[in-house]
């Protein structure tokens, strides 16, 4: 199977409906490659706070809106921060008895009459374990990075050159939250603490966006990108249920399924998106990923091999860190990264192999895992 | 494809949390066929309001803390009250890839410390077009009896012999919202009005509950009941963009492919389960399903068709209107009861011939429809 078409909007703080945003990804995607909409079978929408912050459930009729009379299934998709990973992992099931289908993935974060985000997102959490102890998703996040940089004694300088790395590519992509933004070393150093280790710029932002994927069985043009695998795995939801906080198991079971599916180990990837939703969430995924041993990503950072130009490019687009984290629509931005990288016409921050890519999107502390494999 | 195993809990105000309801009904499914949790490949979780309600979403993730280690996929579909037959739809979808998968829906929708359930409940309409215009579902609803009431002439009094025959049949199913209570017609006329011209008694309750089945590729036991078809459809969300309120158009383009696919007709059926969460949308679901032409329903009701000893039951648990409707469970009731029936195990309430069931779950007001075809 293929991914025929790619759209997104610009992430950042946007003045446009949940809806709205949808459409444009939705639009954008369609035009991009020869499938018509009248040729979509199906439609799966990602979507995770659209009750909470903008008083809207059932999606899936939402969207139907957009369409009318068309009657087609449109089946909406929650599993928190990997919502769209698994729509699209459920959209490449779909194919079992359709030709084409498209994955939808959507977040309206900012300007929420109803909540605030932060206390909105901690419902990926276990509501009576973490949340109301306290553990929002810095808190969380903070646990984790004391416990990494004390089992592996580094330092937090490894998650400043994280956060820098990635705020460098955003600058090379017109679409990202922070795009044309100048962050120095010294900004990133110098900006307040969240959760002790995790600074202001160790988190992903609030962002407002869509992005939007084409799914086809059949081959339909020579900027088609083949889908080798994708895998979706799962664990427990609160931080209290795990033994070990410097790895997350569904990351590393998903991985080992979509590895083994797709034929290929970690040495044949040209690019890799991963999760990094916290500075310390990237390291964990090199290493989850197997890209390098447990407590060693820091080499790799150190090296450049993540890097544009370097060994394995990691997070091209500036990553949920500076390209933004509008929830539901970000495992497919990855893909739109890693479908743009593969084709050739990332402009500016092209990559110069670009055969086999691979996309990391988790939800929560790692309770879900979606992992999608593709080759240009 | 079979279902093996069905459980659920009983509907109604209870005092168990989210997680313990889901628990209970997925241990009552395991627990009644004989596929073992060890041998479950995925999951599928229903659940409609989770985040508004209690504050938790990602329930994927949640249930996996259920089942230590196993890290297989588990995914949510929230398609608003026809979330738990589209849930089903996507586990049997599955089976191109697994062999036995899980499907358990789950609501906890009293007792919530966030928000009213009636608001909640909103979100499954567009925010902007209908809710903030006050149409909340009763009064949503409202328009619709109105319009069907003045296109077939006729009166409040066949709502109230809907609302009768659900109590009536709901006194035999000692796990629904109202069991053993005694419900008059006296008790239906008198009721205070909520939305002209709807009643109390036209309303399903505010329900907690549970509702679990696993589908397995092969058949497992002469228990199994077979599953012939099984489709979805939308349509937009808003009342405003219908052209006729009095017919859904989800329902009858699934129904369309389902019975095409099942081979049958609605001749065939023995019973039937429809999702009348008001008393005017079981006239509506009787038309749109084929069993009598539009308006005629009433005809149906007057005969004594869709009584338990009639030509083809209807609700023979009592339906969401004494069943009850705790909504992310209320698909999966419907499937409950169906195959109760066609296993002949449904005691003081069988039906005599039990061959062939449907099941007809909507989305808010007809924006979704999941529609199932099962043999016994």
């Amino acid at each position: 199977m293929y991914i025929t078409g790619i759209g997104r909007t610009k992430f950042g703080v946007l003045s446009k409906s949940l809806i709205e945003l949808a459409y444009e990804a939705m639009y954008n995607a369609i035009n991009d490659g020869p499938i018509d909409i009248t040729d979509i079978d199906a439609i799966y929408v990602s979507n995770f706070l659209g009750g909470p912050l903008n008083g809207q459930l059932h999606l899936n009729s939402a969207i139907a809106s957009l369409l009318p009379d068309m009657n087609i299934p449109i089946i909406r998709i929650e599993t928190a921060c990997a919502s769209s990973s698994v729509a699209l992992n459920q959209a490449i099931q779909s194919l079992s008895q359709f030709s084409n289908v498209m994955v939808v993935g959507v977040e309206k974060m900012t300007d929420s009459k109803y909540m605030n985000p932060t206390d909105a997102i901690a419902m990926a959490a276990d509501n009576i374990l973490d949340y109301q102890n306290g553990l929002i998703f810095p808190a969380s996040y903070a646990l984790i990075a004391q416990q990494y940089m004390l089992k592996y004694g580094i330092g937090h300088d490894v998650l400043e050159q994280v956060s820098y790395l990635n705020h460098k590519n955003s600058n090379l992509n017109p679409l990202a939250h922070f795009s044309y933004k100048d962050v120095s070393m010294e900004m990133i150093r110098q900006s307040p603490i969240v959760a002790s280790p995790i600074n202001l710029f160790d988190c992903s932002p609030i962002s407002d966006g869509a992005a939007a994927a084409i799914i086809s069985k059949d081959r339909c043009s020579d900027r088609d990108i083949e889908i080798l695998s994708s895998h979706v795995s799962t664990d427990s939801i609160s931080i209290s249920q795990r033994k070990d906080l410097t790895s997350f198991n569904a990351t590393k079971t998903a991985v080992k399924k979509a590895y083994a599916e797709a034929g290929i180990n970690p040495d044949d990837l040209d690019i890799v998106e991963v999760h990094d939703c916290f500075t310390i969430s990237e390291l964990i995924a090199l290493e989850d990923l197997g890209l390098c041993e447990p407590g060693r990503s820091c080499d790799m950072i150190e090296n450049g091999d993540i890097s544009i130009d370097g060994r394995i490019p990691v997070n091209t687009d500036g990553g949920l860190k500076a390209n933004g984290h509008p929830i539901g629509a970000t495992g497919l931005a990855q893909i739109f990264e890693v479908v743009t990288q593969l084709r050739g016409e990332a402009g500016k921050r092209q990559i110069s192999d670009h055969e086999v890519g691979l996309a990391q999107n988790i939800g929560g502390i790692g309770g879900t895992a979606g992992i999608t494999i593709m080759r240009g």
